[in-house]
Parts: structure tokens; C-alpha cells; sequence
């Protein structure tokens, strides 16, 4: 099974990792890092980054794609709208985590269809034509998409098994040891304190720039 | 707050990226990606990896320590044990995931002192001097290990609490909507099926070898 990660100018680095490190040691899976150019893209911190080992026309048919979120959902990559398009004819899984799925949708793959991504972003989402539904995985026939970030462990999961099977999926997170503990239950909205949650959606709407989130941030530190 | 996060070769890719997305954002901490070398660090899978930008040597005295796990743990990196038992001295925290614990630990660091790594790998940790703690997250003093790979996650958002406060801790995780959801309860030895522990255990024991992991994965198969 080729499996294609896609990589773009700010991507967020954790939406990928989390598929990569599911499904990359499963053997039978041959994971690629694919982008408009091979090399180093650089993430959405400008800190880190990932290398692109194929450009997006080298891989035209994948069997697997999953596209991480990101911030540069208001300037989209063309050449990677385009080839979802054309990839997901034949693909056997489309996949999104986070606002990966506003890429999804911009290729015209979730008209009408129900769909999750980050909570910040569900209008941007229905604006294209998705139905957001406030799930952390959702999946439809072979479109799967996840809620944001750190969702697509969960996501991955699934896939595996549905890909390999439930034993495999257990081995796969025993492996990685995805018991987790969240020290505090604020991961949606509909769990945090509302504070945080307004707080959160005021950085988010300019989409995390410095600025927003320093103000973010002075009013929780004294808050606290 | 320069945070440092360590590279070498075979490291984990999940293991780092969870603390690093947890911890890039929040204002005020400056994360850098530090190896023996500049460079791309080619992680465990040979598939991916991840860019140091800056020498240990060029980072003496970081206010908090990541080391990641990986599958090096039977040849360390020299340059890394050194480094560690130089700048912990002065560090604020320091911290692990996973097997990066082994590391902590030939550094010197655990010493006698409860601690955690990887379930698969808690005997090597042990004959290093540690008490191995089957706990996802142990603090003692200023020292944080966590357990395997994706427990980086929950380690960092507690390391935000204590350098911020639980209000920024709990903005990180909404951010990255951090409301795990695993499809399947396999995480941790305690809870997979017996039969799932054995497998990943043999394979796991090889340091995972393509060809342990083919075997596991033939029993896998041929029982589902």
C-alpha cells in the first residue's frame, strides 16, 4: 500500500507525525512524503520542517492520502488541490486531519458530505460545501477526516485497522504506547472552561498570528 | 525559556514532535532542535527526520531538556551523554520520552530515582540505576520522564503548567484539540490483549528488526 503524506508551506508538523508514526512501521505500508517540490517544507512555526522525498506528479496513485492541517488554509496550495482531485479517482482511503479537510473540500471531495476539522474552523469548512459534524473521527464511504491536531493518532488507528486489521491496529498502539492521560480536560470546546475556549477562538480567528496570540496569552497569564 | 530538543540518529520522530507542537507556541519559549551536528537527523524509520539547527555545544545552558526515544539505545551518541550531564547542572527541567529515559539515565541523571520509559524497555532502564515506575508521566524534582513515544504529549502539557500556568496549558490543548479518543484500549501492557502484549514484545525485544516486525506481524495476521 502506497501511502501519500502530503507536505505545504505551513503545514502543522504534529497533524502528520501522528499518521507517520502509526502507520510507517506496519510493514506493507510504503509511506512517502509528497509535495509541490521535493525538499525540506517548512512548517507553520517556521521552527521545523519535514523533506519532501517526491513531488506530487511522481505519486499518481497513491492508495492512501492524508493531508495535515495547517495555517495556510486562506492561501491554499494549487498544485496540491489539483492533485487531490485527480488522486482521489483512485484512491482506496482519502484522508484529512485538522484543516487538512479545507484542502479536501477545496478539491471539491466533501460537496455535501459530512465531514470534521479543527472546531476553530468549522465555518470555513461548510463554506465549501462540507456538512461539519462535531466528531473526532468521521468517516464516509472512503473520505475520512479528523478534528484538529493531535486527532490523527486516532485517525491512523482506524485506518490501520480497516487497512490490516484490529490486531495489527492493537500491536501498532501498544507499539507507540497510546494510553493517553491528558493532565487536564480541555481538548474541545465543549470541555474546556468557557474563558479558555473564547480566549482560544480570539487567537485562532487571525490565524494564530504573533500578535493574537501574545494578547491571548497576556490575558491568561493574568487570569491565572 | 530556551527549550532544547534533542536529536540523534534513530530517534523517534512522535516522540519529539509532541512536546515540540506543545510547547512552540506558547510565547515566551524559544524552542530549538539541537544534535551533535547541524543538520537533518535521520530518524528511526530511515523515512523521515528532522533539522537541528544548532550544535549542543552552541546551546549550554537550555532552561528545559527533551530528550526523544528511538531505537539507538544500544549505541548511544557520546556527544549527547555528555552533553546532558553537563547542562542538566543548570537546567530548569529535564525531561524524556520514552527511551530517551536511557539516555537520563547513562548521563547519570536517574541515579536511584523513580523514573519511566517505554514498557518494552524498563529492564535496560533499570540496569542503569533507575526505578522504573509504570506510571505515564513521573516527576521527581526537576526530572520528567514519560513513558512510551506518544506520552510526550501529556509530559509537555504539564511542563507548560508548571512554566506558565494551568491557563496556558489548558489554551495549548484546546489549540491542538487534545481530546484523545483511541479507537481500541491496547495502549499499555496492562490493558492489550495477552496475546497482542507477547507479539509486541518479541518483536520489540529485536529493537525492531524489519524482520522481527514481519514475524510479529505474520502471527497478527494469520490470528485475525
Amino acid at each position: 500500500m502506497q501511502i501519500a503524506l502530503v507536505l505545504y508551506p505551513k503545514f502543522t508538523l504534529l497533524d502528520i507525525v501522528g499518521p507517520f508514526q502509526v502507520l510507517v512501521d506496519v510493514p506493507g505500508n510504503d509511506v512517502v512524503f509528497v509535495a509541490s517540490n521535493e525538499g525540506l517544507v517548512i512548517d507553520h512555526t517556521g521552527r521545523s520542517g519535514l523533506v519532501a522525498s517526491a513531488r506530487l506528479g511522481d505519486v499518481p496513485n497513491p492508495d492512501v492520502v492524508v493531508v495535515p492541517g495547517g495555517l495556510g488554509d486562506t492561501e491554499l496550495d494549487a498544485s496540491v488541490v489539483r492533485w487531490l482531485r485527480d488522486v482521489h479517482a483512485t484512491t482506496t482511503w482519502t484522508t484529512s486531519v485538522c484543516t487538512g479537510a479545507i484542502y479536501l473540500a477545496a478539491a471539491g471531495i466533501l460537496e455535501g458530505l459530512d465531514a470534521t476539522t479543527h472546531w476553530a474552523r468549522k465555518e470555513r469548512l461548510e463554506q465549501l460545501g462540507a456538512r461539519y459534524v462535531a466528531e473526532r473521527v468521521v468517516e464516509r464511504g472512503k473520505v475520512i477526516t479528523a478534528a484538529g491536531v493531535s486527532s490523527g493518532i486516532d485517525m491512523a488507528l482506524r485506518l490501520v485497522e480497516h487497512m490490516h486489521g484490529i490486531g495489527m491496529a492493537e500491536l501498532v498502539q501498544l507499539g507507540i504506547e497510546y494510553d493517553p492521560q491528558p493532565p487536564f480536560d480541555a481538548g474541545s470546546p465543549a470541555k474546556a472552561p468557557a474563558e479558555i475556549v473564547e480566549l482560544a477562538r480570539a487567537g485562532l480567528a487571525d490565524q494564530l498570528s504573533d500578535e493574537a496570540v501574545r494578547e491571548v496569552v497576556e490575558h491568561v497569564r493574568s487570569a491565572s
